[in-house]
């Protein structure tokens, strides 16, 4: 039941009418007033309710019931809500306003953390459900197997834009020794600006609004990451393999693929949410494959016209 | 100012000690009982204190005030508190029980968000900071090196692991194809698994006490989804470069490679947990370089080993 009291009624009726109620009422953080429809209009806070003359009426007392929800409210909007008034308590009305019931902070808590788990089991391309249920093998299999195939199909077509390039790997094959580690710093980068945008977006910290200003942000942070990462893996290329050219290559590349990671990782979720397709269910495969393959086309690019120039140079 | 009042008043003297409280006290969810030395001996939820008859002891009314935090306490524990007991409010005391402040379920509503984010960003290398400040491009790039530094290492690694194995490549270039789809899988299959880990470990849906029977659970999810995902990649080898050792050491090392970073994306955070490290900064950069080092080993070992005995069945 409801701690309801009519608005017609003075303090001291309304305490006589929750002290009235049945005894398997939840616990009271506020009393919601109604007219005589049942319709809300206030909410008295219960230390207004105490701090109140007995024979003050309840409608000069109480707050203005301005914020609530209805019946068909999304979990995360209430979530919202609750988070900007700083609410214990938001009643639930229907169309014609009539009192419903009440949604407490601690059914929002609980939603909160089930929102962030979903959005972290989503980017690894899982369900929220596999860990609120302990799933079988079998079932967590099915969950988790159309990302992973999505991912396969992704990696299959990396596999074949690299046989494009099979005679330049054949020429050099000292170049193979760094394909995991430019496709890898570019996924890793990438990751990294997708799960800012993702988690930005959920939290409210992002906004499609500033969007310029991220990618702009991001660019920068992908060219000085690529930058210190590619300097460090072109000395290691140049001392392991005594050759110039595959230093140039790598270092080159890698600062290259890891500023298109940074912007394509920001982009992707940010396209995703214009589309309205959750950012974090869409954003892993597509952000790892896209950086894999244009990676290598980067990479393996560089080194055929390196190659080429090279050659020519000394023809 | 906090609303408490001593036990020695009645209902009636503790509602007027309320009423003159200063006016800049916060919302009051509950009145705190204190004993003379303001040692906190109850609480008195205000629906309580509403219903009780004027006369009435504050003694005999209050609940005994058994669930309170100490003014050391970390913020993570405290939102457990109000998650296991549904709380509004948490009175916090001093060594000797003397009443201090109060934290209420707004704070903990924050803080459940921070922790999520937290957790997020950090299995991408990234600090939580980043977040909530818009960091200039600088900033962010030097709290996000160290991760990908240690990535660059590991790739590197995988590098030198990969130049070991040059006579196989040379052989059959074609194998170069499937080194990104393999060590691919084996990270997706491991983000997944240690996903799961992190994220249950952080909510409590994940115990070490249960780590044999979630371990058992991975290994068997691994050689599920390796065996789907091996077919694919076996038959598209075999179809492709029509060579049936090809397809078929593909197809046999996804299998082990993505069964070994299931597992081995289940045991780091684990590991991490168990020396008291937080499994979300400590996992990412850990699995990652586990499993590109174990999919080149397993992928190029196996590759050598039918290599081997195919020319020697030749011979």
């Amino acid at each position: 039941e409801l701690a309801a009291v009519n608005m017609g009624l003075t303090i001291k009726e309304a305490i006589d009418r929750v002290r009235g109620l049945t005894r398997n009422v939840e616990t009271i953080h506020n009393i919601f007033v109604v007219d005589n429809e049942n319709r809300l209009v206030g909410i008295l806070p219960l230390d207004k309710f105490i701090l109140a003359g007995p024979d003050e009426m309840v409608a000069n007392i109480m707050d203005k019931a301005e914020i609530c929800a209805t019946t068909n409210i999304d979990q995360e909007e209430v979530a919202n809500i609750f988070k900007k008034y700083n609410l214990v308590t938001l009643p639930v009305v229907d169309e014609a306003r009539r009192l419903m019931g009440r949604i407490t902070i601690d059914d929002v808590v609980d939603v909160i953390e089930e929102e962030a788990s979903e959005d972290i089991m989503r980017m690894a391309g899982m369900d929220a459900e596999e860990l609120i249920y302990e799933s079988k093998a079998l079932k967590a299999s099915k969950l988790r197997v159309p990302w992973l195939l999505t991912n396969l199909l992704g990696g299959l077509a990396t596999g074949y834009l690299l046989w494009l390039f099979k005679v330049t790997l054949k020429d050099v094959l000292a170049l193979v020794t760094f394909i995991p580690v430019i496709t890898g710093m570019g996924g890793n980068v990438g990751i990294q600006s997708s799960s800012l945008m993702v988690r930005g977006l959920a939290t409210g910290h992002v906004d499609l609004l500033n969007l310029k200003k991220i990618l702009l942000k991001e660019f920068k942070v992908g060219v000085i990451l690529g930058t210190i990462c590619g300097s460090g893996a072109g000395i290691t290329a140049l001392l392991w393999h005594k050759n110039p050219m595959i230093g140039i290559v790598v270092g080159v590349s890698m600062i290259t693929a890891m500023t298109v990671a940074a912007s394509m990782g920001t982009l992707i979720p940010a396209f995703f949410k214009l589309i309205k397709v959750d950012p974090a269910i869409a954003s892993g495969p597509f952000v790892t494959t896209a950086n894999d393959i244009t990676g290598i086309l980067i990479y393996l690019g560089t080194a055929t016209l390196f190659l080429k120039f090279f050659y020519n140079f000394h023809a």
